[in-house]
């Protein structure tokens, strides 16, 4: 029985940007030594998403429209970003990201499991693992625990 | 390697409430004596849901707000609340709850697998794990499976 | 320890079908010889879901009209499908499924963890593993990985 737990950060260059980590995920597999069991893909964060599906820049454009469409990060109340009335976990830098809470908590994407086959992730031929930012760019922590035989 | 599996109850005091959970998957996992693996949650019902977000009031209150645009409770016809026409898994206290049926399947959010790192569930800074409830208020049965070294 | 990896086919009669699943999971789970660990069930595709719900025909008409009214297949520009524009990925049978690759990433329901208690994957009462089409149909492999003691 192995396990192998790894972190790695990521940037997005801008909000709504995507991020293909599948190459980070299948170091973490080739690097545990495991070659059947699974890997857990995991953001530790509440305003940004995981996806796995196609890398094509039109797929993910529609997306990104579709989600933006159904909540709006405009023209919305949104009463995280009501600093009048907001008293809890409020820090220096808080940003207005009601909206971002809101997509996040909708895809409920914080995390996915994998299994793993003869060493390797068992994604499906057109799957990617796609790290989505929802917010302003900042430094993201993604953590991989691999395990298996 | 250890592995340990242990169950919870929790009980919303009305529809659309929010608990956080957090501190019974930490005691999960510290009482399952695992230092570096992971701990799955799991729901084991069909009309709630378990987020991993902030909890803060406001994002919660903006959550529930739109989740409830996006598919109402009333105004709308829900064939699973058709009694005239409903033939499948009738029983004695059927409710009215075909909208929290479709939350749920909207949200996808049964389960979540979550690395465990030093002995902690390796969630990040705002990140809580956080019971909804989208029925009327029933006892919910949540399961925390923790596996590792 | 025990960990036991197996893939299943199964095909959709129409786009938007459902299927039934459960068993093939609990016969994963029956094989591995795993009486306490969990189960993964994954679907390595990028245009249908795993869904883990109540088994109710209306339910599921409920849910199926929700979401293509929330991200229609028709009257809508999906960029995915316009191949003037688009360079990516094209294959001999490419299909206009960007409405899928949006209702794919919007469920995020790719994966799910279950416990496994006793022999059984611990699904609550009503809780049934339901295969969701979104595409056109097609041969689809699901792969479920058990393991624990």
């Amino acid at each position: 029985m192995k396990a192998s737990t790894v972190t790695v950060s990521v940037a997005a260059p801008e909000r709504y940007a995507y991020i293909d980590i599948t190459e980070e995920l299948q170091r973490a597999v080739k690097d545990s030594g495991v070659t059947e069991g699974a890997a857990i893909a995991f953001c530790a964060h509440t305003t940004c998403a995981l996806l796995i599906n196609e890398w094509e820049d039109g797929a993910l454009a529609d997306f990104r429209r579709h989600l933006t469409e159904l909540v709006p990060h405009d023209g919305v109340y949104y009463r995280h970003d009501d600093f009048d009335v907001r008293t809890q976990n409020m820090h220096d830098d808080e940003r207005r990201n009601g909206h971002a809470h809101v997509k996040s908590m909708l895809l409920s994407a914080t995390s996915h499991a994998v299994p793993v086959v003869a060493g390797e992730p068992a994604l499906g031929t057109w799957q990617r693992l796609i790290f989505f930012e929802l917010d302003e760019p900042k430094d993201r922590q993604l953590t991989f625990h691999v395990f298996g035989l």
